[in-house]
């Protein structure tokens, strides 16, 4: 019987939503590969989910370009052979966070924007399609899910974030058109709207000029609740599939 | 220590989403008061959750009237005293489904639409904030749920769903305001769409005159998988709640 | 050869959005039927669209209930005779504006509200669609265009808004609907979304509670820019028909 | 008094959407810029224009580059001096359409979707700001307009359509953002979504692959008729400025 493979890219310093669905599903019984481009970081992550009993290895990545990429998955099919093993999640929690007002914007801060945001988003999902491609039977939850990280500037764009919107609203076009096109072959594709606003201590996914108004639990959106929903999401049975699903703290103004 | 209740609204002939949700949450613990019209439909459904080991007692109503829904609520009160009871989730599963070309809708067929499907919703939203208030403190998952069942006319109109589909986003409209105002007193209400096409045998919820194109597992919507999402948002912790999850099959066009 | 007849309900003191839009589409030439509960109010709005050299005649409802509102058809009907007249506007200008926190909310405020809101909008529908049905040959502009005021709440539901943003997104599944089955019989339904904040002063479709920041001309919805969207819509031809517009000031903060 | 300049950008073999709202512009008594790639059609349309008893000169960049369009840019404030010229309006009608299967999809084709779809984009809009900013009083309509053509796919993912929606969804992020940020300087931005499916001959921002159902002409979008709403939306005074448009053959089914 094969293990289950879960990898997971853009693991900051391994304190946000990348590193604790890396944790959470190593705790479910998968091996976690982990991409990244801070080699050290990525060290700590898979050390530490290995000393806690999990699976983890570490595949680092000089930058979020399609072939470094390609290479990392080539890698993490060689580290985890199909005979022993099944990529069976693939978790894109990767963003180039640019805010700026408009006129600020260089041609550079915009190009490199579409490449971590959106080009990288592309390579990771061909992949994911194509290690889902290679599990033979569909189990009842599919072939696999491809998680992207979504966030507010998913689907509304604002004063200083048209770089970061314009690659948030591609990345969920590209997920709703691979679910679209993948569903039928019982491959789930989903965006998960980690939405937030800057209130919220810590949230990289907001700009961070808002203030600081409520730091209480109940305002503050936790990673390993983010990383609940992605287990979740994952888990779900093919008769009933998620395609975006929006998540922020309780005692938000929304 | 106090028990928990969860009351189901909406239940047909028990084999649907209202069904499913009734014995999941009954078999999770929860003491489930079951409201619906079919007093037979209702009891039958109450004695097999009993037979199953669960807890379970039937509220059958005339009518969905605000005066009837606020007695089925203070005869759940005086059944499940605060003292030992403490009611957490409440699910809304009502619908009154009007398929019909726009030019033969009577006044009538858009006031009962409009009382069964809107004023019900408000006078079962009603009975849920206020018993959700009377807990006193709230856990980590917050100090109640209030679940909506919704449909693919929650967010699109259609040819012949315009009272559907009027009523439909109209409780989509009450579960964003309240999710608004009463996020804040750590009382959580979603909007959960089962959405699905007419191609799906046997759903409710969509026109009954589209193709039966696709009748595999991976097509129909299952009624206990909706039952699971219902279950994972009640249990979401304050800090990452859901306000709408859409659903539907792998298979399914969309 | 047959004059136009351009319907307007909801006139409230003649200042708003209605007035606006009798007193434009009179301008250009249409005969203007005009709808509404004040009596006084509206006889004063014909008399003076008249004394501006236009064609205006009052036809007042004691209520906006289905059989008054087939009542008022009738009687444009006959004022109107279809030898001399066509009936190509309908433009649906009601709200029953109902701002209280939730459980202020009374189960007449509700009914109220959906009769007022939702009833009312369908009722008018028919009368438009089965007037428009009778003009022959559609232009290149088609047979007939019904226009439904939206709001913000048309889209969003939000703190004290449960009543009105329910009767608004049930009007927008309305005209979605009707849009849809329609649009092949060249009749033109629309949701027009005077979209505005507290901060405009005197603005009726946003609760009264904001504050009063703004009071530049860039920062006010005006009624007369409302109508002349109403009136490029009214004139949009076939190939190319809009659905939803937005509107909004332009200082406005959104 | 100075006279005011339209920029249409994009324009094909001048058939199209650009090439009719060149023509109106024109017509309405705007010097109109033209910005393409290919020089022979550009020559053509300007030729055509100027025949008409309009003004129109042709800057032809050899690909939508930042710098090539900078550089247009800078030809067109030469070509019409402040003194005499005020740049009023800017058209962005510019897209890669890319229709393939997500795994055929090569790195290069998402590259160069970005580039022609976002980058250009992001640099025609800096044009535009640039220059709207330095028109120094505002009139009613404000400073300027910017538009950019939508599609279906600047609001739905597809199959086949990860690439085009994309490029298109976050465009769609960058004109909400500039609205938002640009709005209260009197710079008004507009997505303007042509909406169209596959069934429409001739329709370049749908996949060729649809059915060809219906050809009469109230199930084509012409491009005269969305040049007419350019125009009205370029004509919007400040109190009620859109945002976003929608656009449709009356006899579309959607």
């Amino acid at each position: 019987m094969v293990s289950s493979v879960a990898i997971v890219a853009g693991l900051g310093n391994g304190s946000g939503t990348g590193g604790a669905a890396a944790r959470l599903f190593a705790k479910e019984g998968y091996a976690v590969a982990l991409i990244s481009r801070g080699v050290e970081s990525l060290n700590a992550l898979a050390s530490s989910i290995k000393e806690s009993g999990g699976k983890a290895n570490a595949f680092p990545v000089p930058a979020y370009g399609p072939d470094e990429i390609a290479a990392a998955f080539s890698a993490i099919h060689e580290q985890y052979p199909s005979s022993e093993y099944a990529i069976k999640v693939v978790i894109f929690n990767i963003a180039q966070r640019t805010w700026k007002p408009f006129l600020q914007l260089t041609a550079e801060d915009i190009r490199e924007s579409n490449k971590v945001n959106i080009e990288s988003s592309f390579a990771f999902a061909r992949g994911a399609i194509l290690a889902f491609q290679q599990n033979e039977a569909a189990t009842s939850t599919g072939k696999g899910t491809l998680v992207f990280t979504g966030a507010t500037a998913s689907v509304r764009g604002n004063v200083i974030t048209s770089a970061f919107a314009s690659g948030k609203f591609a990345v969920r076009a590209l997920a709703q058109s691979l679910a679209k096109e993948f569903g039928k072959q019982d491959i789930h594709a989903i965006i998960d709207g980690a939405i937030a606003t800057g209130n919220v201590p810590g949230d990289r996914n907001s700009p961070p000029s808002g203030p600081v108004e409520n730091s209480t639990p109940e305002s503050k959106l936790s990673p390993e609740s983010i990383a609940a929903a992605y287990l979740y999401l994952v888990n779900q049975d093919r008769s009933a599939w998620t395609w975006e699903l929006d998540l922020r703290p309780a005692h938000e103004k929304w």
